[in-house]
């Protein structure tokens, strides 16, 4: 059962994950005319949710294959958390990141102590490059999104959402939840219907990249037709996953898409209201919270999955009118 | 006893203040060359420390006083602290505040339902407009600093650090508080020594605002030459209180001071690697903690004391280089 993976995961990253907070403000709740949670997962180490299942997964390897090393392909944030949970376990990692993505991704995951890989996205096949490397040096590949025991980690984001939300007397509320494979959707969908069964979990995803709200529409997995030009880079994949969108056509609620104007003025709101940093992918499910005009209920939990912005991007949200 | 004092705050704040987390990254222990723990009280509802104390002295007043109403002078988070403290306590708080405050604090303020009365800082006396109004209205002062109950609520923090950094294994550290009158550096110094007594405390200020850092070195208390002119506003004061400095002098070690530079590169560093939002003066101890030289030991907790920060000011630590 997937929640009992989830727990075992959360028993593994007892010591090691960060509960991170749930936020609020007044100036937020005033704004959506509706109580707004933020679990600020930015907070989390290496700036997102994605050390979680990069812990799960690598914690969960034989001695035998973890000591061979770590092998993971990320354009950032999964390469940070992989690199950071591999070093906690003392194993190597090898990370394979497309040569465009942010300098300061690609430097972070180096001084966490990984070996970076650069392939340029349009000529080469990073499947090919990781599957040598498989095989070469017998590195297991730990998956963004579509894995078990990844899911199961970032899962453990839902198992503390629901006590915290108890704590505060809630027990039914709308979770948004910013998604790119779904890992986190379907992890966090798949604790709260165990431990908070009153909640709604609904993807939030950049207009023009809503693979998942309009695959839970038509009942099966679709594309989007562009592969980049979101600023929400963080959150952008071709399709949910095979294991990822399973979990969330059973348990999730439709899908939200927002505009990249809002996700830079919740990352301008965060910064005022809540004083977390936010990248415009972390921030969408905020953004749906306080502007998505079909989100309803008395209570919102917008789930903030990252906060590796550069400072152009930073100033650029900054410079919102709102 | 101060220390019973504080266990009570801590009592009354349940279910209102905010745990706020211990952050780290092994990005600041590299600069610092030191474990270097972070307590975000940027995160605290409003935005800083200032909530504990005025819920504290709020929360311990009779319900006759109560129920007339809170007086505070502030030029910023102490009167965001009290108005929303206030607000939770469904009675009415009345904020004399600088006209040449910032304007997002004086707006914060009264969007906190917080009736403000500002002043001129050159021409009018604030405590001569305060006593107008404690009489007419029977108004009770909540002061920033210099009260027993405003102490014992901002020392919660020291209670949650003694607990937190235990989770961590360690008993042991330097805490680096940043300081203006002392409130929140005497309340966790009387907090450690009893929770965490091989923690030794010292406040951290702004260069050329050093007056309890000279205080404590002299033994009594000193003034500052000047009374504004630093990017650290938030904790500016002419000198260490009646109350906070006996019992800085018995609990704390030295005093720290660090350039308005130093406090720019904290606030970038704190965006960049921890994923949160400072002000300059909610900066100077992490500043201290990353940058002076003669701050020593294996591990060095800096309390980040508050996040509120002008869209301006950020944007020029953010052009810092490092």
């Amino acid at each position: 059962m997937m929640i009992d993976m989830i727990r075992a995961a959360d028993a593994r990253l007892q010591g090691y994950k960060r509960v991170t907070p749930l936020l609020s403000s007044p100036f937020l709740d005033g704004i959506a005319g509706r109580r707004v949670l933020v679990k600020a997962e930015c907070l989390q180490h290496t700036g997102s949710f994605k050390f979680r299942g990069a812990f799960s997964a690598i914690s969960a390897l034989s001695d035998t294959d973890r000591a061979k090393g770590i092998l993971a392909f990320s354009s950032g944030n999964h390469a940070q958390g992989v690199a950071m949970a591999a070093k906690l376990h003392n194993v190597p990692a090898t990370i394979i990141m497309p040569a465009d993505a942010p300098v300061i991704k690609i430097d972070n995951t180096r001084a966490l102590g990984a070996e970076v890989i650069l392939y340029d996205r349009d000529r080469e096949d990073r499947d090919e490059i990781g599957e040598r490397l498989e095989a070469e040096r017998g590195l297991t590949l730990v998956r963004p999104f579509d894995d078990l025991q990844v899911i199961a980690g970032q899962g453990t984001t839902g198992l503390e959402i629901a006590t915290q939300a108890a704590e505060l007397g809630i027990t039914k509320a709308q979770v948004l939840v910013c998604c790119g494979g779904g890992g986190l959707t379907s992890g966090i969908a798949t604790a709260l219907a165990a431990d908070a069964p009153n909640m709604r979990v609904s993807p939030v995803e950049p207009n023009g990249f809503d693979d998942t709200a309009r695959s839970l529409a038509d009942g099966e997995r679709r594309f989007n037709n562009q592969t980049s030009g979101s600023i929400c880079d963080a959150i952008v994949t071709p399709a949910p996953g095979n294991l990822t969108f399973p979990i969330m056509r059973d348990l999730c609620s439709r899908g939200f898409a927002v505009s990249d104007d809002q996700a830079l003025m919740a990352v301008k709101l965060a910064f005022q209201r809540l004083k977390i940093v936010l990248e415009p992918g972390g921030a969408v499910a905020l953004a749906a919270a306080l502007f998505h005009p079909e989100v309803t209920g008395d209570t919102v939990i917008a789930v903030a999955s990252g906060g590796n912005i550069d400072d152009a991007m930073f100033a650029r949200a900054l410079d919102m009118k709102i």
